[in-house]
């Protein structure tokens, strides 16, 4: 989807019949799957069986012509269909193979099933999401599936850079379990430094105080005061201008040691007004916060209208492209994900096959 | 990091005196921010203060050579320091500037300043996070800055890419804020689709059962049964092979439907033995499961080991480079992040300002 935004030519091949599985995944909206819908827009479709010989030949001459072929079967999976890469690169040695897979093409695991849950599980980060009274949390979206595919992008983008100095193509490894290992951040940052692993701290920074949610008299709203600076200008907007020269609070390291405490003060005063008169108080005086929003505010928020976050594709509204380069395109309106073999005839009789 | 893992020649241009502001930033060992080390791996440093006019001769040098500037000022910033795109264009016109920064280079809020968890709070994952009973929560990472330093990298790629074609160069404009849309995924399906906020469901996915956490006698642990198939053979793996058969279970809907149901009717299965006895049985069966590890069972997971995926710089060990690309290095040594201003001397020299 991120290629075919920015303007490149993607085909995507589904087995016929059923085509791709995530054509029956939920939500449904006029009898179309919203989720397919979400992440097909602007591609092609032909449906090819590669174990059918005419279909092969089809395959191949896409193949011949074709810069990158990206999958996602499990590792063993294209090499048994005969399409391993040393086999793609006889066809055409200026293509790049992408896999994007659950643990990668090595290792012990490698040829393990994997579900977003099962590597967000694995990966560590549900053991760093959530309170520490409460369970390990799930982050509430497919973020493993999502980032794999995000490294998956930048990759064949740097794959295509480098076959533009060296003229050959190459093979490109993505692994959901990999890239949420990077994305752990202070969680492997507190191990590596203590030999203990960091549990779940709520809302609140590990290193940074205030940098937390807090309740008002309404609701929870976030404050992040990164600096003794943004500290100094919350107090005086909250008219506890004397709570700055606090012994307790002078420095981030003892705000952090006592954030307990500096939440409970804080909320003592906050309980006072609702989130949004706290809001527009401390974010006049330059120090960052801001509501929780529902995905409704979020999605119908100005910035994300200014911005041209939220595009239409036929007839449906979904997240628009955040890669915002200047000299590419960025419209409203997006090309409508391929019924199954929208394509076929088309692309079989422009590539002979 | 990432363009230096990939082999590019990367300097960090930083002010005098202090440096980058993460150079404070916990935890610390022997005395060095591990913060800082982490994602500062294998590039130069200079201290320049661009408001020195030796100094600003230095910067338009390595502009003048550079393929690339990133930089996460808020926007206006570099406009009033005299380094707008159109003046850097005129210095290099192959030039791609990237900025990455809260909420990009337009729209309402853009001069707003942003840190993760306020970006979180208004993307709406937070009201995606957690359990239904329970409050908003944050990803236990830094996943807004994270996500938007991913779409920054692949944007750069793919800016480098097009210029190969055009010969001349770009603007890119990131948003944390941007990036966050795009990752709520079934939060904004559900709302175009039924015009209702998706709401926070705990562990489990919204259509999909069993997809979920369990707990065992010990503790809890994923399963992710996609399709029937998948629900056949757990329930044949557990012992409890007429649960396949049970009206209230027969199709994905249905168990989606009676989730709770479902997920009672397996914990009391699964109260008998612990997590591990489990993993191991439905592993076996092949439907996709796992433990929820912490941190350090996930760093010293011999998968991660067998991937390369924790790598040693200056003697501290870090998540290393999950894109894997033939013919591109993947030592398990990383070159150290510099100190501040390290290789000043020896840039000014070269770039001959």
């Amino acid at each position: 989807m991120l290629f075919a935004d920015l303007g490149a030519r993607v085909i995507k091949v589904e087995r016929p019949g059923m085509g791709d599985d995530s054509r029956t995944f939920g939500p449904f909206l006029n009898g179309r799957s919203v989720y397919f819908d979400f992440i097909n827009r602007g591609k092609e479709s032909i449906a090819l069986d590669l174990k059918n010989d005419a279909d092969r030949r089809c395959f191949e001459a896409l193949v011949r012509k074709a810069d990158v072929v990206v999958e996602n079967f499990r590792p063993g999976t294209i090499e048994r269909l005969g399409y391993s890469y040393e086999r793609l690169k006889e066809i055409n040695s200026r293509l790049i193979l992408a896999s994007c897979t659950g643990f990668g093409q090595t290792g012990p695991m490698s040829r393990e099933r994997a579900y977003d849950t099962v590597i967000q599980g694995l990966s560590g980060i549900m053991s760093m999401t959530g309170f520490p009274e409460g369970p390990a949390t799930r982050v509430g979206t497919s973020v493993a599936d999502l980032t794999a595919g995000l490294y998956c992008f930048g990759a064949i983008s740097s794959a295509l850079f480098a076959r533009d100095k060296t003229g050959i193509g190459s093979r490109v490894d993505i692994s959901m379990f990999d890239a949420m290992i990077t994305l752990l951040e202070h969680g492997v940052m507190e191990y590596v430094a203590t030999g203990r692993p960091l549990g779940r701290l709520g809302n609140r920074h590990p290193y940074i105080a205030p940098f937390d949610t807090f309740q008002a008299n309404d609701t929870s709203f976030v404050i992040c005061a990164g600096d003794d600076e943004l500290f100094v200008s919350l107090c005086k907007a909250i008219g506890k201008p004397e709570l700055a020269f606090d012994e307790l609070f002078l420095t981030n390291e003892k705000r952090t040691l006592n954030q307990a405490l500096l939440k409970k003060t804080l909320e003592t005063v906050f309980s006072e007004h609702d989130s949004s008169y706290w809001i527009e108080r401390i974010g006049k005086a330059g120090v960052p916060c801001g509501a929780i929003q529902n995905i409704s505010e979020a999605v119908e928020h100005p910035q994300v209208r200014a911005r041209n976050m939220i595009v239409e594709s036929g007839g449906l509204r979904m997240p628009g492209n955040p890669i915002k380069i200047s000299g590419f395109a960025d419209p409203k309106d997006r090309a409508v994900a391929p019924r199954l073999d929208a394509d076929g005839l088309r692309i079989r009789r422009e590539f002979g096959a």
